[in-house]
Order: structure tokens, then sequence, then C-alpha cells
């Protein structure tokens, strides 16, 4: 196997992968190299930067230098003493029309170049395309990749094998399906350049996840043309294992400085707002004073620094299992991300199937979009399959959230504990306390430090679709468990009675007694008071 | 004037202070040197981190080193080249409950030495106390300021005025308004070390704003020892323009390693998510065996240039019109901070009166946090109070937002104008077109290419809180109107029909006549075809 997973963190992971000339870790960034015009020198790019594996073109290569590559080798011929992956023309295809060498062509060039990574000659399938058109490069690519296995001599070669299918979902699971039934190393989604121009994030992440779904989840994944950083995190929390970026040395040349944060031009610019070596020491006004050459240098070097402490952060994310937080955070930089971050709400059941379950940290949860967190679908699957209440309870008492963790050691558990001594063993231990609490919904007061039911911090004031998931997971929790009747004490200013009226209603469908009592409205003496006389009556019937 | 405002965002700025030993671009943060344990010597910090100003203790000083720095002025006791300013023991009340020198010794002392700002020696008021207690800071500040005025002999020195009042926010008011009745040059808020402790951002967030009401505006504000770069974004949207740092130091020497989105310690990493010139080349195992000074030193270098960075992004952001982006950026390093941000809406109305009206750029939106904006204040009190339809006409179309801007040249606004060129123009001029868009609510066509109404990117779908907010302004906005009746083209896929049915109740309300038709339900022509009938009924009513 040449890829071993280190460490996972929603569909994202650090993995190992082992090539000819050395093993590169992931999530990995090759910059794109152009040998004619190159801003930064690909050991350069190695020995200053950490960059462990570069990508350059094999059609362009052999067009240009013909039997040059051939004869040093490609590493020789990039200068280059690290790993190397090559593309096929495929992006060609999609911006001319066509290539000048057919697949075996590119596919023995790769070869003879001694290329690490290579890529077969697929059919990009583009984004103004018909679904017949899409269907037709779909199927192109999968019977060149059937033939490729009957052309390819080199098996100390990983071999990418591009999933095509655009913005035609059932045709990307088609398109997924049928690669990953072909023994290649690694996949790639083609050609998502079009998708992003046009700001498609939410398009984007389905491709992704789509592709996901079909193909063998130990291969690598390589998103074709993503190399801006602002993406990366989310791009890697779906599955995304590779990319690599042109866009570094593009944007350098037009004066594009880019943040993890988002692009800007070089003339709007009064401060640098980056710590990198390049950045550190320069401003703007100093910059743009410099001749051409060197500013497109300056920001190809600062857009190579922000992509490498991207791809760092999102490691270190992966291990401190808080990629989650990463991408919502990313999100923030284009209303797009954040339109793609939602739409993975879909696919939140994968995201679980694939996620660990318990992690090195608690977790931050914002709003709603948090409503796609493994550790939320995780908790709702296992109490609602796998949970009964303790045996003889009889009646449920819901109290809602504390402000401290665990609830059972927060103050105001105290006033309720209190009020329990004071009813007889025998009818007390019929009580079953839980806690209804922002995101998880119903969480039995037994279970609240069973990870992460107490390791998470939530924004307050809670917003309005994480209270209704609140009062749905709520309502199928007593729809199921088998109490007589249900007394839940209710907090208005948190929750706007929307808890209240659907614990009502599931109690009205379920034809067994509810009570509610107010906090706040009266003092905490009455409150346990009458707490206590609803709970005998309750107990009593 | 000892403060000029350059540039201004949400209540940010970019000021120049002037001072004695020279001129100091604001947001900026003095790190708080230590003469007696200090990792970075202070000219250090300004040659290479290009801190212009730096904060030291005048109580410790005069305690620990009495006349030296008198004798050598304390430029050059700190060997420091550029602006200082003194802190004067107050923190040390509250800490060891009392200081060893009265007002008049310090005073004198600070201006002996020739600092170039200085505090007077104040009482804070601090966390856990009573309102009783806390009045009692706050009456003797306010004494001890009043004092002052008698006992300064050198108006060469900046000298600054702290508010009191600690979560007491109506003695936050009571002491910014007294403390800025005084000719103070600078004002600060107290203490909020412990607030932020217990992470009640929200609190803090209120007490700033609350002190921003109170004193002139055109003062510079100082946020006593808040030294963590992830809440310098909403601070200085809060109006905070100073800052003091000890906290680059002492976290340095617990390994603790900050980011703007939170702080790490140094076993929990295995990778350095930075690109500043320390980290660019080093990663945490290599420094993890290295001796405990130098991981000290390097750690305490580390955060100066992550703090810088975020100063210039900050600085960035507010030229760009982008500071609230940036500020909701951060809110997602930790819920305590989206919580400070939300609590914000309260205060929606005193931000927009400080926050330009017009921008470089258009604005991203979200999610409801954003409906605190400037921008969407201040779009609907000109609606409401300064605009009438077009004269004569009389029934309202309600269309909903179109994904391309500015609306009037969207692809679906064709069908509609080529609807109305099929109606005699004397009734087509009685149609009034208007936009029900996220986060505006009601456009009218005409107005839709004023800024910010096409120049912003929404994200989707929507959030609750933002449909009902569209939902109240269009009440309110048809409520105001003279429209005899009311057609809606309907689109329950994104607007869950709340649109719908709040057009309905108040058109009911206001005994007009309301017609509704869904998109998306028929085709186009069917579609235009009854759009045309309802129109054509209710122009002849």
């Amino acid at each position: 196997m040449s890829f071993e997973i280190k460490e996972k963190d929603l569909l994202g992971r650090i993995g190992k992968l082992k090539t000819k000339s050395g093993t590169i870790e992931t999530p990995l960034l090759f910059p794109v190299i152009n040998p004619s015009v190159q801003p930064v020198l690909p050991q350069r790019l190695k020995d200053v930067f950490g960059f462990e594996a570069v990508i350059t073109n094999a059609y362009i290569l052999k067009k240009r230098y013909q039997n040059k590559p051939v004869e040093e080798g490609l590493h020789n011929f990039l200068k280059f003493k690290g790993v190397t992956m090559t593309d096929s023309g495929a992006y060609q295809i999609l911006v001319y029309g066509g290539v000048e060498y057919d697949q075996k062509e590119i596919i023995t060039y790769e070869e003879n170049i001694g290329t690490d990574i290579a890529t077969i000659l697929d059919i990009p399938t583009g984004w103004h395309v018909t679904k017949e058109q899409a269907k037709l490069t779909v199927a192109e690519t999968h019977k060149r990749a059937k033939n490729f296995f009957t052309l390819k001599t080199r098996d100390d070669i990983l071999w990418v094998g591009p999933v095509q299918g655009g913005k035609h979902l059932d045709l990307v699971a088609t398109s997924a399906k049928e690669m990953g039934s072909l023994p290649f190393n690694i996949h790639a989604l083609g050609s998502p350049t079009e998708v992003m121009e046009n700001y498609r994030y939410d398009v984007l992440a389905e491709m992704i996840l789509t592709a996901k779904k079909g193909i063998p989840i130990e291969r690598p994944l390589h998103l074709f043309g993503a190399g801006h950083p602002s993406m990366f995190a989310i791009a890697v929390a779906l599955g995304c294992d590779l990319f690599d970026s042109a866009a570094y040395a593009l944007y350098a040349r037009e004066g594009r400085y880019m943040t993890e944060n988002g692009t800007w031009r070089l003339p709007e610019m009064d401060y640098f707002p980056c710590t990198c070596p390049k950045c550190a020491t320069e401003t703007p006004k100093m910059l743009i004073s410099k001749p051409a050459k060197e500013r497109e240098i300056f920001i190809a070097e600062h857009n190579l620094w922000v992509c490498m402490a991207e791809l760092k952060r999102i490691k270190q994310a992966i291990r401190d299992g808080r990629l989650w937080e990463l991408a919502e955070m990313r999100s923030h930089a284009h209303p797009a991300l954040l339109s793609a971050l939602k739409r993975v709400k879909k696919h939140k059941d994968f995201l679980a199937t694939f996620s660990p379950c318990v992690k090195n940290s608690g977790f931050f949860y914002f709003n709603h979009e948090g409503l796609t967190r493994p550790e939320i679908t995780q908790y709702k699957q296992r109490i609602l399959t796998r949970y009964t209440p303790p045996p003889n309870t009889k009646t449920l008492l819901l109290l809602p959230q504390t402000r401290n963790k665990p609830f059972h050691k927060a103050p105001e558990m105290k006033k309720i504990r209190r009020l329990l001594q004071t009813i007889e063993p025998e009818l007390a231990n019929k009580i079953h306390i839980a806690i209804f609490c922002a995101p998880f919904g119903v969480v039995p007061l037994e279970l609240d430090e069973v990870y992460p039911l107490s390791q998470h911090e939530t924004a307050l004031p809670i917003d309005k679709e994480t209270v209704e998931y609140v009062a749905d997971q709520t309502v199928q929790y007593i729809k199921q468990m088998p109490y007589s009747s249900v007394t839940l004490l209710n907090s208005n200013k948190l929750w706007n009675n929307i808890i209240q009226s659907a614990v009502q209603n599931v109690c009205v469908e379920k034809n067994i007694p509810f009570e509610t009592v107010e906090s706040g409205c009266t003092n905490d003496r009455q409150l346990i008071a009458d707490l206590k006389t609803i709970l005998l009556k309750q107990l009593s019937t």
C-alpha cells in the first residue's frame, strides 16, 4: 500500500504517500512548475519553503522540450531532488479542445522521464456543458482508464485516475465508481477550476463528496487546479488529500497577494497582513516602487509561505480534532465558502461514518452550521438506537443546560439534588433527570461526562435553527422512551418557549401527562416547591 | 489635538497619536517591558518587529529602581528610542489590595522620568465585587482624576484617565461621563483582565461600548491588559485604539504559543501553523529539545510577530471597510468571542452613527450576526424615513432577490420587463417594482445600484433570523408606503413562506388587496400570464 493514514478528522487525514523518490506527507500542495518561466526555482521550493513535491505538465514538456527530459530524467531536468508529479495535458484538452498526442504517447513519455506520480490522459468535463456532453467525457475517461492498464509498463510510478462528471452529480457518482474499481493508486477530481471561477463552492463540495463516496476511501484524492489557501481547509475536511497550485505564480504576475482569507491586489494595500519572511520587513509602498520582476518574485514567495502555513494549520487541526472549527472559520472568508459548508449538511451521515468518535479536545459550537458535525450525528444515532433510561424510572424531569459543565456538577443542580432528598427514595428513584442543551438535545444526566457531552462550548444566545434541532431531538427522544410523564423546567429566555411547546405536543400525542415550571419567574424556594408538587403528583398517577 | 483620525470603519479607526517622542499609528499594541526579566530587548521590539511604543510600570520602576530612571530618563533607562507609556500601579492595587505610594508620588515620578504617555493612579473595580464596592472605586477614581489636574506640572505628556465600573454598566456609564468631562488626552477601560479570564467577552463588549458612549469619541481608548490577538479585531471594531500586552512574554514563559485564532501549548503541537521568521524554518520537535530560555525567546518573538500581523490586518481591514468581516471571522476563534459579537446588536444604532456610509468595497453577509452591520441599520433608517415610492405608482410588485446583481440587470428581470411592455403604459407606470432580499429587506428597484444594495454577497441558504428580519422590514415598509395593493412573486424554496405570510398579514391589516404567485411551480410563460392577470385586476380596482 503506497498510502498510509496517520491521523484523521472529518474526512480529512494526515497521510504518508510512498513514492519511488521518497515519502511525502499529506495534505500536500504541489507547486506547479513551468520550466520556461519559473519565479521560484524548484529546489528552493523544497529547501526554503519545505515543499517536498512539485507538479509539471508532461504534455507541455513533450511538446516544448521533446527528448531532453527523457535523456536527463525529469528530476535532473527540473533540478529538483524531491518527488515529482506530472499532469497529462487533459487541462489543455479542456482549454484548447484537443492535444497533439494520444494517451499512449503521453503515458510512454511519463514513464520515460521517470516521474514519480503520473496522470492518465482523461477528458475533463468542464462547466458549460450539457448533460449529454458530460456523459461522453465520463464514458471516454473510463474507456481510456481501462485502456491505460494495457499501456503502462512501470509499476513504480503512482498512477492517477481522474473522476469526471462536472456539476452532474449522478455522472460524478458513476465516474467515481468506475474509476474506483480500477487499480489506480490515486484519484483526482477533474477540472474544478471553472466551478471555482464561478464561485460555486457549494457545487464543488457536492462534487467532492460524491466522488469520495465512489472511490475507495483509503486512496488519496487530488483536487486538480485548486490552489487558493482559503479553500484548502474545507476541501481537506471533505476528503481531499492533494492539491496543486499554479495560482501562487499566476497571481504573483498580476500583483495578487494571497491570504488564507482572500486575495488583495497590491495597489489596494497599505499594510501586509502577514508575518512571512518576505512581508515582515517590507511595506506595500516599498514593494510597489521595485522592478516588476522583483515584485513578482516577492509575491510568489509570499503566496507560497501562506499556502504552506495553511497546510500546517490544517494538519495541526486534524491532529487536534478541530478541523471543523478551522473549516468553519475559513468559510467566513467568502459567502460562497459558507454556502459550501452549509451544503455539507446533506452528507452529515457520511461525515459521521468516517470521522473519529473521540478526540483530543472539546469542541466549539457557534451556530447551526455546526449541526453537521459528526459528534452531533453520532450522539443522535447512539442515543436513539442504543439507550434506554435506567430501569424503574417513570417520570422524566427535563432541565435546561447550565453555563458550567459537566451539568451534574453545576451550581444549579444542587437545588435539584436537595429537592430529590426530600422525596422518599423509592419515589425519587422513579425520577429520571435529563438536560436539554445545545447542540445535542436531550442528554441523560448520568451520561453527561461521556465525550463530548461536557467537552464543548456553545455561543450564546443560541440561533433558531439550533433551538429547533434541540426541540426536534427532544421530541424524538420522548416519543421513543417509555416515560409515563414529563416535567419540564423551562427557560424561556434562552429557548423562547420552542422546547416547551414541542415537549407539550409530543406528550399530548403520546397521551402522557406534561407539566412545566418557568425558571426565573419566582424565587428559587417557590420554584423547588412547585417542582416537588408536580413530581409527586406525576409519580402518584 | 494630539490624536488625528485618518480612516475609520465601524467604531475602529486608523489614527496618528502625537507624543513628545514622535507620532505613532493606532490601533497600536504596547509590549509590556519588565526591565528585570525581558525576553526581547526594547530596541529590538522597534527595530525588528516595528513596535513604535512600549509600556512599563511607573510604580514598579519607582519601587525597584528608585532614582535611576529619573537620572537616566526613562528612554535611556529602557534603552529605547521610541514612545514610552507608563502604567501607575493601579493593577497592583487590584491584585495586592494597595500600593506603597500615593497618587502625587506616582504622578511626580512619571513626570520626572519623562515618559510620553502616563496614567493617573486610579482604583480598578475588578470582577468579584458588589455594586457598592464598585461604586466606591468609580467615585474614588473620579476624585483622584480631578485631584490629578492640581498635581500635574507637565503638559507635554499625554495623560490617561481610566474608566472604571467593571461589569456594572451603569457605573461604567457614569465613570465614562465623569472622566470624559475632564481634559484627559486618552482614556482607558480599567482592568478587563478578569472579565477576559472568565471568558465573558460579551460583558467586555458592553463595557467597551458603554465607555465609548460616555467619553468624547475623538479621544483614543486604551483597553488595559488585553494582549491576545484573537480579540484585537473585535475590540478595535468597538472603538479601542490602544492595547498593551504582557501576555506575549508571560505566555512564552509557559510555552504557550499565540495565534490570531487561539493558543496552543508547545507539547500539543506537531506543526507551527505560522509563516513568521521564527516558525518558517523550525518545527515544534526541534524547538522542544532546546534550552528553556531559548524556547521562551522563540515563543515570545513568535507571539510578537503574530500580534503585529494582526494589527496590520486590522488596519488593512479598516482601510478596506471590511472590519466587520474580520471581526466576524475572529469571533469564530471561540464561542465567547461570538457571544461578544452577538451582544453588539443591542448597540447597532450607535455603531451606525459613527461608521462611514460609503466604502471602498462591497460586503459579505454570512448570517444574522451581520444584521448588526451599520450598512443595514443605515439603509433601514433611510428607507423608512426618507423614501417615498415614485409618484402615481399604485400597486407594489414584490420580487425575490436574484443571484446576479444589480437586480434590474439580472436575467430573471427580462421576463418582468417584457410583461410590463404588454401592459399599456399608463397602467404599467402605476406598478412599482421592488425586490425583497437578504439582508436588506425591500429594495425599490430604482435604488438597486445605490451602495451597498448591489455591492454585497450573501451566503445561501439564508438563516431563519435573517429571513425574519427581511419579513419584518418588508412589513414596516408596506405599512408605511401608500400602495393600494401588493403582488408578491414568492420563492418558497429560499424564503420558506415566511415573507409571504408576513406580507399577507400586513395587507389584511391595512385592508388592501394582496395576491401571490409561486415562482417555479408552473412554467415561466404561465407565471407571467398569471402575474399579468393579477396586476391588471389590482390596477382596475
